[in-house]
């Protein structure tokens, strides 16, 4: 129910999910509304729905909205998870309700100090994760790390890289660049023998393929995200009306279209879907308030994927492995 | 003589800002080589050259380099601007060195706590100034709102915007997004009479134009600047792979170039030339490590802008203004 085109948007990606891909999808919200949906795409009955009475709106607060409405589509959803009725979640809606969910309810994986958010960027050789997306603004370097050694477990179970190469992000490659954040957090990581540690990640090579997981603060990490995709925009924006001003290169652009779509759809978040939560007792995923069809879609397999990789054991142990090297370096 | 193409491609930026725009300009650094550089040019005599026999290496400690080596090219600059015998500097060198050589040579306005670096972003509409673009990894609430008030002055009176919209950097626009930093920032900007403070601008409205001074910390600054530079660039090169695989496109390409070319240069530091310091008393201008001739040209033609405005009194009174912000705040 949650999410700027809910729920018909919601349904119809749920819809195609089950059509194109097999996926079993519950629908939890609205009864009424959600089997509306399903008639109008005329697909009653083909999806089962639970329902639930209420919605938390995008400007809520996320704890307060949870303890309140008990009986909310996603708070339902998390209780469906806890009792072992459905292997995951998806929600369009408010993101850090979902965040406040998946603590509350599912609870933090064993040694997990702060869940965070995955996000997926796009690079010039194919995906990098972003740890965290957003939900710590502030904290801790155990914590940095504790992101990194998650994201690396994702990079590796879920993206298929045999050796994910790990990065801080910095204002610089050098060691002594930096917040006192990142140094210690890069010191830590630098001690680990498990993981591919590869220092300091300027912001123009984030996009460059030679990282496959990228840590950093969730302040610094929407920053980074945000701007990218504004970047883009605006230099899209720019080449249009270049492109309009002539009538040459106007012609030109149209025998293009279809390589501007094709990098469209490579960058876009449509083809991400969702942003996984890293290091709760199981599968949430957070989509795009403005999510398309398709970016549900693609949010249920990425849901799909994470539980059939069973990752909660391998995320506690980097949990606790980041934990351990702070333990070690104090104890030194 | 710091950069990574000096004094080749320095002497030359000097020539074309002397011979097209009127400059002048003083060549400070090693007397035989600068002179064979202009005899390359043959430009024998046109510029006046001050022998300096050191050079700042770009990974010598600043604040050292510049304490042992009295004859090099950037302090004896420094030396210059202090005795009054040139209006303001250009550096593509070691940028920490020309912070510290400001800071301790020309010293800081009075009233300034930290002084930044004011990058100029491009955007939809125009350019917006980014302080602080690196110079302060941690910085405190006021120091940021000196930032913020500081590039708002370089933006009305270089720019030449009437009354710019001023943004902090936060994740989010809603007023309790953020840090405690940009919030105790954003909460005393909102007190101050005297700008247009329009709260909070998230990096996908970085671009936009709505903002025209762009404030935050160095570390963010440093990476918001430097992921649009590496988004812009993935994108331009998937979309170059994209159009080769298509003969079509390829010839498309080939009548868009002139549209791309123009865009290029919109968005190119070589455009934009330098980044001044704000908050020091002289003017000094960080120029990119691989400035081309053009963009050493741009640097001084900013230079000299910036030199002709008399912005030393406007950034000494918004800083102190930004301190008196805090004190409003502490003693109420």
């Amino acid at each position: 129910m949650g999410g700027d085109l809910a729920p018909s948007v919601t349904v119809e990606g749920a819809l195609r999910a089950h059509r194109e891909r097999g996926l079993d999808v519950l629908l939890v919200g609205d009864e009424k509304r959600l089997n509306g949906e399903l008639r109008r795409f005329g697909a009653e009955g083909e999806l089962r729905v639970h329902h639930a009475s209420e919605v938390i709106e995008m400007g809520e607060h996320p704890a307060q909205a949870l303890r309140k409405k008990k009986d909310s589509s996603l708070k339902v959803c998390f209780d469906l998870i806890k009792a072992g009725q459905v292997a995951g979640m998806v929600s369009a809606g408010n993101s850090g309700a979902v965040l406040a969910g998946a603590l509350f309810i599912l609870g933090r994986l064993d040694g997990v100090d702060r869940p965070c958010i995955g996000g997926s960027l796009p690079t010039v050789k194919g995906r990098a994760v972003l740890v965290d997306m957003g939900a710590n603004v502030d904290c801790t370097p155990e914590q940095l790390v504790q992101f990194a050694l998650m994201g690396e477990v994702y990079a590796r179970k879920v993206f298929g890289v045999p050796k994910p190469c790990v990065g801080v992000v910095a204002n610089g490659e050098e060691e002594g660049k930096g917040t006192d954040l990142t140094r210690k957090a890069a010191a830590a990581l630098r001690t680990d023998k498990e993981v591919a540690f590869h220092g300091y990640v300027e912001g123009k090579d984030v996009f460059s393929g030679e990282f496959d997981v990228i840590a950093t603060d969730g302040f610094t990490g929407n920053v980074l995200l945000k701007t990218a995709e504004g970047a883009v925009w605006a230099f899209g924006q720019l080449l249009k009306r270049q492109i309009k001003s002539s009538p040459l290169a106007s012609a030109a652009a149209l025998l293009m279209k279809s390589s501007f779509d094709q990098v469209r759809k490579r960058v876009d978040y449509e083809e991400i879907g969702g942003a996984p939560l890293l290091g709760v007792q199981g599968v949430a995923m957070i989509a795009h308030g403005r999510s398309t069809a398709r970016a549900i879609l693609n949010a249920l397999s990425g849901a799909e994927l994470f539980a059939q990789k069973h990752l909660e054991e391998d995320l506690g142990a980097a949990a606790r492995r980041a934990a351990a090297l702070f333990t070690q370096r104090a104890a030194s």
